[in-house]
């Protein structure tokens, strides 16, 4: 990735915006979930077809036993004949399906992309959605082994309690923060607010991690227009335009004890500096955060990889009231990974779709007052890959 | 997509190419049959690194249980910290990854690229190959039925040779062909020519289609090296640069019984105009044509939907000697998907390097003479998605 502030060659921006509530839709097939996202997306562009449609999904092949879901879903969209293909990066799919959308858009090869993320888990069983959540892990050296996202999660919070001396107090922060925001999210899975008591006596996935440090399995699909900022304009849109001010991959060992340094997420602060530099912008200029809070302990370790926090200092600017929607650094403000649900591969359109919402004064109950400038990151696996979006209002 | 000659604001060329012998591979691991091809198109492009890996991949999330392989073959390359991902368009896989790159240097986010195709078919079961091999097909409409690729292969080529007359005998170029290019590439898995009565006497897989109608289950990995026009000529390599002059994707139905013509590749036709369009070029112009010879009805019909014959003529072309080294469109000139093997996700891009090959003049005995305009196209499942590309030399 090159990483300077004239890195594009077209400005892109998003033109419009679609998602479903995130649950447990057994109603609804894959296509189908995913064609009432890109129609809630091209209706709110005012467009009714595009040049590509990318799609962000990462299980669809082991749970739903389906691949080749761009033509799929492109043609039972009503898009028949468009450019279209799937971009996976484990649970950063969704993301990196924006990235390959942003470049299409910049490179003039396109001039108007539709992203979709989707996933579509609870039709399978759980040990199967738990097999393939662990196809984002290193095979030969952590899945064949027997370890889970659950279980990695657990060494490193553990590991990151002994280091720093966090506790679960701390911890908490997290997931009351995102049960928070979820109610006033009309999309999310939980709209439900937890104390920090319910927390503290949540029973163990795999200790010290417990069933409010992990986020839920869920179907969801959300979706966004992307074209240059010269079309956007032209558009005569009744909601503002949001731009695109940094885009960045990264990429870091995907077995986490390769690391340089397990409790430090390399990829995380490898494309957040990537996409500082591109939008011109620091830490301090971020209005909010929609950050990949699958753990608690991934929520504590993303804000220090990305500058909001000293290293072992994440999980105590949560306690101390920094992540609210009215603290030093919003994050989840919609519900997060926690509370809107993390349904795969659609989590980073998801992202996405909030920053989206709180950079056009559209947030409701949960608006961040002046917003900006707003960044969203997604993870692939425990940290293999991270994908860094900046984006920002007029 | 976009379709006009001005579409791309930065030239791409080919820098460098790799590629690891088709065959069974049972004693290399997935990501290091990867890194063997991605060494070889570095070294090939006089390189040590790049700013981005994209992977071309259909089948490690069921046959080598491994999604995520953007950053883990990213980082077993050497390559860490780079942007990485997957692309997946089932078969097709290879070439919308290439595109992806195509798009990235392109857009200005990045000045080099490797992009891999990869795919690792035989340590699985048969049957567990199979049932991978149908994720490319529509799952509710088609797999679920038990529908398989060579089963809707022979309900196009019965279809074909009932609509047009064709026969086995003109069939027969297909496979002939492609086994006698296969003997002059040293990187082929077939390297044995076939006779006409060899192909008449195959065992059927599902009839009319033949062992020999039908591309093999094989390992495969390779690569090549993008960058802008500028900088790949201030290299100072000792082999000539190749240039991507058009670079299209198009999808169809994924379902064969939804198309509006069962015989006629529909997502073929329009990539290949759109990409002719942005080349400024004709049929005519095209020197040689690495065309998706998954099943010989498949290349017939390939032939037609790209302008080389008219409808249901395409066989009959290959018979009359039209698609032979030396004929009026040359195919399949290092083996094709027939000889050179079809290890799926990867053979889009072992299309690209054999592309590259003939216009650099190093195809071998297999050099189509004064070759400067190639293209390749790829297929995903039977038709839903084609990739077209459109190669050209100084």
């Amino acid at each position: 990735m090159k990483a300077d502030a004239e890195v594009t060659l077209r400005q892109v921006s998003i033109a419009g915006i679609g998602q479903v509530q995130v649950g447990e839709h057994w109603d609804l097939t894959l296509r189908q979930i995913g064609y009432q996202a890109i129609k809630s997306a091209l209706d709110d562009a005012g467009m009714e077809s595009a040049d590509a449609v990318y799609v962000g999904n990462m299980l669809a092949e082991s749970l739903n036993r389906q691949a080749h879901l761009g033509a799929l879903v492109a043609d039972f969209s009503g898009l028949r004949g468009v450019e279209a293909f799937r971009v996976e990066a484990a649970d950063a799919s969704g993301a990196a399906a924006f990235r390959a959308g942003v470049m299409a858009v910049a490179s003039g090869m396109c001039d108007t992309v539709v992203v979709l993320g989707i996933e579509k888990m609870t039709d399978a069983l759980p040990a199967e959605t738990q097999a393939a959540l662990a196809l984002g892990m290193d095979r030969e050296y952590e899945a064949n082994h027997g370890l889970s996202q659950a279980s990695l999660a657990a060494l490193m919070m553990r590991r990151y309690m002994h280091e720093f001396g966090a506790t679960l107090d701390e911890f908490a922060a997290f997931p009351v923060t995102a049960h928070e925001n979820g109610v006033g999210n009309p999309f999310a899975m939980f709209r439900r607010a937890i104390k920090r008591e319910t927390y503290l006596r949540a029973g163990p996935l795999a200790e010290p991690v417990n069933l409010f440090d992990s986020a839920p399995i869920c179907d969801g699909a959300a979706a966004v227009v992307l074209t240059t900022r010269e079309n956007a304009s032209k558009l005569g849109l009744d909601h503002p335009i949001v731009h695109v001010i940094g885009s960045a991959v990264a990429t870091d060992a995907v077995a986490v004890h390769d690391r340089k340094d397990p409790l430090f997420l390399e990829a995380a602060y490898l494309s957040s500096q990537r996409a500082y530099l591109q939008a011109g912008v620091t830490p301090e200029d971020i209005d909010l955060f929609e950050l990949h809070d699958s753990f608690s302990v991934i929520a504590a370790m993303s804000l220090e990889a990305c500058g909001f926090a000293n290293k072992g200092e994440g999980a105590r600017l949560a306690y101390e009231g920094g992540i609210a929607l009215n603290g030093r650094i919003p994050i989840s403000t919609m519900g997060g990974l926690k509370a809107r649900g993390n349904p795969i591969g659609a989590t980073g359109v998801y992202q996405i779709v909030e920053v989206a919402l709180q950079l056009r004064g559209e947030a409701g109950d949960n608006q961040i007052a002046d917003a900006r400038i707003g960044m969203a990151q997604n993870l692939g696996g425990t940290g293999g890959t991270a994908v860094t979006h900046i984006l920002a209002s007029e």
